[in-house]
């Protein structure tokens, strides 16, 4: 069997369309009410540098954030590729029509009000939609979705996605999740090669999407958000197939009794049963994962991680209380957390203060850290810490977090060493350099080591927290280390990770090495 | 049995703990790097508006903040009710010499480095200083601890704890969990009575702390972290005691096979199992939680939610992705989301606009939502959508939201309603006022309901959500609901809350009645 990732000269039929050299948006509005969906449609386009031409068109004409607005598609003076439909449902049919006079070649649907309602009528004019526009050759992405995000040529529905192109690819069913799965990868320093809200998924559907992420250069890791297959013997196929190459992780969303009654309200989907689908995603070697915070997790694991070969690990952080609840978490998802051994312990002794230390795994390291943060302020000052620690390296023989470093790298019992940090229990003003100086020569000393790292930034209570922890996890980000955001996250995408280096080795490891040869 | 509620004339042997006339600080200092030390023990009593006299105490003398720093306990011109010690834990014997000498009442001991170590040198030290502070008739709060948290009066380790008193007595053997369960509950409008960070429990212990809080009058609701306790016996006295007349919330630290490990090494106490744990705290009818976020939901659904009668329950919220993940988390709690009956849906029908909805249970409310969003910034304008929704009733006949939630309220099935609000789903920049102004009037119109309602905002991403979301999120705790940040969270806190008041409703019943009269 040849492998589907071979070098084929013929492009994948959905590869036009991530290449539009046009986009016109019917239902951009000059009312201030409907502005929102200038907001999706056309100005995102302007900030991610779209280089095709944008149409704007509503009958009322006018001038949207400097563009002409057309009074029908007819009007434009210029080939249209891809439409985004954002009026209502009952007018998609004779815009449709249009869409064949002007030879556009993709309908995107956001308009909603169809097959997803369960009124007859509208399930109607969904089917309606679909016959045509498969008769006029037009393909039909949603009805009901937020539709397409390609960084890399300036595609996008929302103005702050990141312009920087990732390794992902993404296609969700629902709209939101799409946005929500997108804003949180960001935060954790992971980005898309493409991603996809394809709703009701009337014509180009699941299978067709996983299908084309599976042969896409650009992407590396294929991540969904599915509510319902209308051909599960299809995706049964695409899937295997995809997940033979490259890691597939699935969040199936509707997944309980009530869910599945939800998930059909909101696309009209077949949804199918738990049990089901927990069994065919494990046939096809997918992973599957239940919320989003999980997806985000998994991402960050499969994209920023190596492997650890086993599930002995030391939490190293700071805080007796934060080392505890390290401890519980990690052991409740299948990890040990071995007794640091007499002749380590004695070596460590020699580093660091008893006195507010836990010289034991978990390791409550605050009085090391303590130190290493004096060290550093008494060298650069305050404003300086974040550029002195990206140009320092902590190294054995410092007496100090280097030293700490080596002497846990060298223990042989261990698999891989987690640095968490919680920002909120300390007390006091949370202050930007106390964490970034306070944390950071952890983060910096562990780029030293063997062994596979984690970092975990816990116990966010708000944005008191959120603001000024900013700068240290862009260090443990730049750092190249995963950045997790709750110790339970981070135990359960590490073991799942294991798990799948054990069942799938080689996909890891074309993975691994893909994305070091991308850099 | 009398009830140990009834109104005491002799005062708790703990009360004057609380109370003290002044405060001496040993171990302040104006070295850049140990002014940490001010930051917890001088400047929050000077923030707080505390009314006893602050004494910096360092053989170095010099001045702190504006006050002169003592060279010894024994040069404070006036009496030393209370001493917080900060400095190393070789020198405690001598300090305590000296609080003999000025009569102080309590040793509050931040210093660290005793029993916990397991260095028998240092547990020894821990065990004299003990058995010299009982000949003296001083209390020994730690070591290893924070300290008290008593805003009434003004005494805090933390700047920015809440001035506000609450009706939350918490008691923490952690340092750091006292500061990040403090901080989380903040978040949701809940305030505290008391709080003590109690660390080693040398002398003053659990089982003293809670009894205390039993009987104190300004405590309406008990919640305590333990990593372990010295006398299984008492505490269970002193539990089931406490659980007769207050609800009790219990967070067990270290409840893994490391993580009872990492309890010994922390705070050097006799952790126990789990199970074991388990089984007595059910017995003594106290609530069991596992993690930051568990406790602050549990008090959160204690102080802020009427019990529901049962588990049916119905969603409204935005998204239908958000949707489904709200319906697969409460179902996975064991809540029911009950298909809307005919009737209700017919007459919801009448209301809302198909597209964009789900007009089922769950219920994507977006349409509705955008046109009460519509309504009020035509009338009010952006700037003034808060004080306006402050102002506003939504009431039966209003044709929009406030009819909505009355049909919903009269659907016999639901015992509650969950109102959701997902920030990050929102593709285009995240404003505050279209938070505010797109979720604001679900919340509102929910005031007039008779179900119990809980309001949930969830997929807080980061920093760029936290900030804008900051006025809806003082909306739902004004509007007196209960601020959940997760359905998950969410859904096992109401999950528990009704289970306790079916074995315990007297309790619940007694806590609504303080609450409501104490305002």
């Amino acid at each position: 069997m040849a492998s589907p990732l071979d070098e084929t000269p013929v492009p994948h039929p959905l590869e036009y369309l991530f290449h539009p050299r046009s986009i016109a948006v019917a239902g951009a509005s000059t009312d201030p009410l409907r502005w929102f969906i200038n907001e999706f449609y056309i100005e995102p386009l302007i900030k991610m540098g779209y280089r095709g031409n944008i149409y704007p068109v509503n009958p009322r004409g006018g001038e949207i954030l400097g563009l002409p607005v057309y009074r029908s598609l007819r009007e434009v003076p210029a080939p249209v590729d891809h439409v985004v439909s954002c009026i209502p449902a009952r007018e998609t049919l004779h815009l449709l029509e249009e869409c064949r006079e002007v030879k556009a070649k993709v309908l995107q649907l956001y308009s909603a009000g169809f097959a997803e309602t369960g009124e007859p009528e509208l399930v109607d004019l969904q089917t309606r939609l679909v016959e045509t526009a498969r008769r006029y050759n037009i393909r039909i992405l949603g009805p009901n979705c937020m539709g397409i995000y390609y960084p890399k040529t300036g595609v996008s529905f929302c103005v702050n996605y990141p312009q920087e192109v990732g390794s992902i690819g993404l296609i969700s069913q629902s709209g939101s999740n799409t946005t929500l799965i997108i804003r949180s990868a960001v935060v954790r320093g992971l980005c898309f090669s493409k991603a996809v809200s394809y709703g009701n998924a009337c014509d180009i559907d699941e299978c067709e999407l996983i299908d084309y992420l599976a042969h896409d250069p650009e992407t590396k890791v294929i991540a969904a958000y599915i509510e319902g297959a209308s051909d599960g013997q299809r995706l049964r196929q695409v899937l295997a197939r995809a997940a033979s190459t490259k890691p597939v992780v699935i969040y199936k969303g509707g997944y309980t009794e009530g869910g599945t009654r939800a998930a059909s309200s909101h696309t009209g989907a077949l949804a199918g049963s738990d049990g089901v689908w927990q069994g065919f995603l494990k046939q096809v070697g997918a992973i599957q994962v239940r919320t989003v915070d999980e997806m985000v997790d998994m991402l960050t694991a499969l994209v920023r991680m190596r492997p650890p070969r086993g599930l002995n690990t030391c939490a190293i952080g700071n805080g007796g209380g934060a080392s505890l609840l390290a401890t519980d978490e990690l052991e409740r998802a299948g990890f040990r957390l071995p007794a640091i051994p007499p002749d380590i312990r004695e070596q460590l002794k020699n580093l660091i203060p008893l006195a507010g230390s836990m010289i034991r795994n978990p390791f409550d390291a605050s009085p090391l850290l303590g130190n290493e943060q004096g060290r550093l302020l008494n060298k650069v000052g305050i404003s300086e810490w974040e550029e002195a620690l990206r140009q320092t390296r902590y190294l054995t023989g410092d007496g100090g977090i280097g030293d700490f470093m080596a002497i846990l790298d060298s223990w042989p019992e261990i698999d891989s060493l987690i640095l968490h940090y919680s920002v909120d229990s300390l007390p006091g003003t949370i202050r930007e350099w106390a964490i970034g100086s306070g944390a950071g020569p952890m983060v910096v000393a562990a780029k030293e080591c063997h062994l596979p790292v984690a970092t975990v930034l816990h116990f966010i209570a708000n944005e008191d927290s959120w603001l000024p922890s900013r700068p240290y996890r862009r260090l443990c980000i730049e750092s190249g280390f995963p950045l997790f955001l709750s110790i339970r996250g981070a135990a359960k995408a590490i073991r799942r990770l294991i798990e799948f280096n054990r069942q799938h080795p080689e996909v890891l490891q074309r993975l691994r090495q893909e994305l070091d040869s991308s850099g």
